[in-house]
């Protein structure tokens, strides 16, 4: 198998997200070492409520920095409208909307059912690309949810065929909480390719239980070539307290690489990001490599 | 994909082998746990130098209180004719005979060359055979060696090619450091193939960089049909301090199950066994679903 996967750093947002608020200073230490590795996309930050949200509550301050960096295409979450105007104005070149598959997670993480939310996607385009920027739909609970149990593949689907035909430029499906492995991602991607056709296809792990490299590999094998990761695994569940987060990208890169897959991040500046993210955050994170380092070659 | 894997326990012996010595009575605990998973294959011990191993060194008083569990399939690791001997008379059903692809690990491990240690597979075979015993051949570091980096796969070739003739019964591959990636497993495996023909494939993984359970499913999907497993991801890396060990049965578990290949191991029952392990050895393990437990379903 020879590809190449890109993979976008998602510390700054997924990662940070659920931990205490760090200051500006800290996110652009940890944004510098990101750039080091040579990573060509970066998710910066979100576009949410800040009172929900307190730690991104800097989004605009943040995006202000961002031209310190013209060769990485950042992007931002959004989870409304509003969201993705206050991303156009902070100067984003993408965003990532998501829609939850699971009603209930929807009900909770953004006040409305998920019908509602997909349909959300036609205003969300038009705002986005009137700014000149690329919109990514990611389903969230595309596997699993923490309230519904097991997501119908239909749901998933379903909202990938609204997602294309609203123009969408990027397509992805998140697992969550954590709880999706290679055999459910390898029949989930089987049965959306005919929905969405060329569109480029993207994957977000977590490592909860384990499976999350072993299902981002699976991905890859069938297709996916858009990954997202977090330096040192940065990143928990709010459902499963304890829980290792986002897969970690210096383990991702050194399984890819590894594998034969070409990917544009530097290793050793990889491992050394984590680092950086775990004195930003002041606690051990997951990431493998932290602990073991590179092969010896 | 609808298959079977037939797990193979491997905390008593990987996992407990680096650990300071642990009395039998704690043993036996870790066994009752194990055998309530429903487990039909365990590594009990290892008929080693007692010097070299001191937490082996109750290898025949732990053989002895086996028969307690008929319905297991009790197997030891050995390194030597003698080892084998010392197995036979304990009654064991089968045995573990490893040699190290790598000359520099087979010197430092065992004191002689591999090309050595391979011709004493005939020795081996016949000592076991005698006894009524089935051999299995393990390849150490059969993709990387800490001291001599990465194995060429020939070298794995033909002690491949050498068990085969000598009449071993099955046949295995272990990533002794931690270092396989399942580009690199699905290779190794399919130059495999033809040398052992239809004799039973095995591969052991550590989950020291994060990528254990994704080769171990790599090899799934190629073929193989059995793979080790330590309860909680009991069992270190003396090569890596603070790594993280063999992968943990309850993940492999997980994933497996999920992904709808059969196993015979029960999930719950397999993570009760990974706390009475991290009781047992009284610090932290890291399996993943001794934190975030099965999903919701």
């Amino acid at each position: 198998m020879k590809t190449h996967v890109d993979i976008r750093e998602v510390a700054l947002r997924d990662g940070l997200q659920i931990e205490a608020p760090v200051p500006l200073s800290a996110k652009l230490d940890l944004l510098a070492a990101i750039a080091a590795t040579g990573v060509r996309e970066v998710e910066a930050t979100a576009f949410v409520s800040p009172t929900k949200v307190p730690s991104m509550a800097d989004a605009a301050e943040l995006a202000a920095r961002l031209h310190d960096y013209p060769d990485i295409e950042f992007s931002a979450l959004v989870a409304s409208p509003n969201g993705a105007r206050r991303a156009v104005a902070a100067g984003l070149r993408s965003i990532e909307y998501v829609v939850a598959a699971s009603n209930a997670f929807s009900e909770a993480n953004v006040g409305r059912p998920s019908a509602e939310a997909t349909r959300q996607i036609e205003d969300i385009v038009a705002i986005a690309h009137d700014g000149g920027l690329t919109v990514e739909v990611v389903v969230a609970t595309a596997w699993d949810c923490p309230f519904d149990g097991p997501t119908p593949p239909q749901q998933v689907l379903d909202i990938a065929a609204a997602a294309t035909g609203f123009g969408v430029d990027r397509f992805s499906i998140a697992d969550t909480i954590g709880t999706a492995t290679p055999g459910r991602v390898t029949s989930l991607i089987g049965q959306l390719r005919p929905v969405i056709g060329d569109l480029p296809l993207g994957g977000h792990f977590h490592n909860t239980r384990g499976a999350g490299l072993a299902s981002a590999y699976a991905a890859v094998t069938c297709g996916v070539t858009r990954l997202d990761a977090s330096a040192g695994g940065l990143g928990g569940c709010p459902f499963a307290p304890g829980a290792t987060g986002n897969i970690a990208t210096e383990d991702l890169v050194y399984l890819l690489r590894d594998s034969g897959v070409e990917v544009d991040i530097d290793l050793d500046a990889a491992i050394d990001a984590a680092r950086i993210a775990k004195s930003v955050v002041g606690h051990e994170l997951p990431g493998a490599l932290l602990r073991a380092g590179d092969r010896i070659r």
